[in-house]
C-alpha cells in the first residue's frame, strides 16, 4: 500500500514515507515517495503521496514542468504566494489527472485515486500541513489534529496518539514515527523500507535535513527489536486481572 | 463496527466481545455479539459475531431453534460429533442466511455479510477455534495463528502479536485482550464497552467463568490509564535517533 506521515511541532514540520509500491503480491518494487522543493530564504514545499502511482507521479512530473516554465496563467508551486495556494494549486492538479483516466461520475472508489499529504513555509507565513484528497479538496492541519497519515494509517496510529508531544524535538519525533512504521511494516507486506525523511525547521524557509534510512539501518533495528520488548514489559506492570467472584 | 477476538491457550480458549451496534453514526445501539450452547460433560460452543446484524441474529436464532428441535435430518450444534462439523453446520447457515437476501452473484462485498469467530471443545477432541467467512467456507486456528479477530482488528493486532504467549494465563490473557480493546476502542467510535468475555478451560466440557466488564469498570479504567503511560515510558526508554552527519 504506502504509509506515509506528515506530524507538526512547535519546532517545524517532520516528513517520513516508505517506499514499497506493489501491483499484486508477486510485483513489488521501490519507489520515492516523498518530493521537495525549495527557494532558499522564501520557501520549501515537501509533497507525499499516496493510491495510485502513475496518477501520483504525474502530478509531480507536472508540478515540476509547471514549475520551470511558469507563466502568467500557469504559475507552478514555486510562484505561488501562500502554502494554501499551493494547497489549491495541487488539488486541482490531482482531480485533473485522476479525471483524465476515470470514468465519469463518483470519483470515491476511482482505480485511479491518490492522497497526497502537503507542508512546507512560504515567507511570513507559519509552517503548515495540508491532506489533499482526490477529489481535489483539502483540510489542513493544526495543533488540535497536528498530523496526518496516508495508506496503511491503522496500525501505527496509536502509538502516535500516545506519545506525539508538540514541543518534542526532532529527534523524537523521528524515533515516534519509526515506531509508528515498525508496526505498520510488521503488519501490512506492502509497506517497507528504506524510509525517506525530511525534518523542516520553522522559519528556516529552505529545505532541511534529508536523508534516507536503508533496510538494514541498526538504529531502525535497535527501534524495532527494542519496542517488542519495551511493550512486553510494559504490558508485565499492568496491574493484574482477578477473575471476578461467582 | 465490532471488535472480538477469539484467543487460543494451552490452558484453553478466552473469547472477548464488544457490544456496539450502529446503524450510521446517529442510531448506535448495544447488542450481544456473543453466544454460548453447552452440554456439561460433553460440549462448550461459542460464537462471536460481526457484519449485518440482522443476518447474525437470523444464524443464532436458526441454531437456536433447530438445536432445540433437532431431527435426523436437521441435527443441530448440540448433536453434531466434532466441531469440524458444527463449524460446517454454521457456514452453511451463514451462507444460506445471507443469499436469502443478497442479489445472486459475488458475495464478497454484500451489504448483508457476516463473519462468526466460533470456538469450542466436544468430547475427546481438543479445543479449538474456526474464523467462517460469509461465503460459509472456514479456517481453523493453530498455535501458529493461534487467535482471529474479526470487525476492526488492525487498531488491536500489534500488541496481540507481541504479547501473546501460549503458555500465559487465564488472567493475564483477558489483561492482554483488554489491552487490544482499548486501542481499538480508542480509534473507532463504532467500538464500545460493555465487553461480553468467555474463559473456557481445555478438558472442562462445559462453559466456564462468563462474565461482562462494564462501561465503568475501574479495572479497565486502569488498564487503559496504565496502558498510555506504560506507552510513553516505554518510548522514553529506546534508544535516542541521532540525525546522521551531513
Amino acid at each position: 500500500m504506502t504509509y506515509c506521515v506528515g506530524l507538526m511541532l512547535k519546532k517545524g514540520l517532520v516528513f517520513m514515507s516508505d517506499t514499497r509500491t506493489n501491483s499484486g503480491v508477486d510485483n513489488i518494487s521501490t519507489f520515492q515517495k516523498m518530493f521537495t522543493w525549495e527557494v532558499p530564504g522564501e520557501r520549501s514545499i515537501t509533497l507525499m503521496t499516496a493510491g495510485n502511482l502513475a496518477t501520483t507521479q504525474s502530478v509531480i512530473s507536472l508540478l515540476e514542468e509547471r514549475s520551470k516554465q511558469p507563466s502568467e496563467r500557469n504559475p507552478g508551486i514555486l510562484q505561488m504566494p501562500s502554502m494554501f495556494q499551493v494547497a489549491t494549486l495541487v488539488g486541482n492538479l490531482l482531480k485533473e489527472v485522476i479525471s483524465t483516466h476515470a470514468e465519469a461520475g463518483q470519483r470515491a472508489d476511482s482505480a485511479f485515486n491518490a492522497t497526497i499529504v502537503l507542508g512546507g513555509q512560504i515567507g511570513d507565513g507559519a509552517p503548515c500541513m495540508f491532506l489533499i484528497y482526490p477529489e481535489g479538496n483539502f483540510i489542513e492541519a493544526s495543533f488540535d489534529t497536528p498530523y496526518f497519515q496516508i495508506g496503511e494509517t491503522k496500525y501505527g496510529r496509536p502509538i502516535l496518539v500516545r506519545a506525539y508531544d508538540p514541543e518534542m524535538s526532532f529527534e523524537d519525533a523521528v524515533k515516534l514515527l519509526l515506531v509508528s512504521f515498525d508496526s505498520t511494516i510488521k503488519a501490512n507486506l506492502s509497506v517497507s523500507l528504506p524510509l525517506d525523511v525530511h525534518i523542516y525547521k520553522a522559519g528556516s524557509l529552505k529545505n532541511g535535513r534529508i536523508f534516507r534510512i536503508a533496510t538494514d539501518d541498526p538504529y531502525y533495528e535497535s527501534v524495532s527489536t527494542g519496542w517488542g520488548i519495551a511493550l512486553r514489559e510494559a504490558f508485565g506492570q499492568l496491574p493484574d486481572f482477578v477473575l471476578p467472584e461467582t
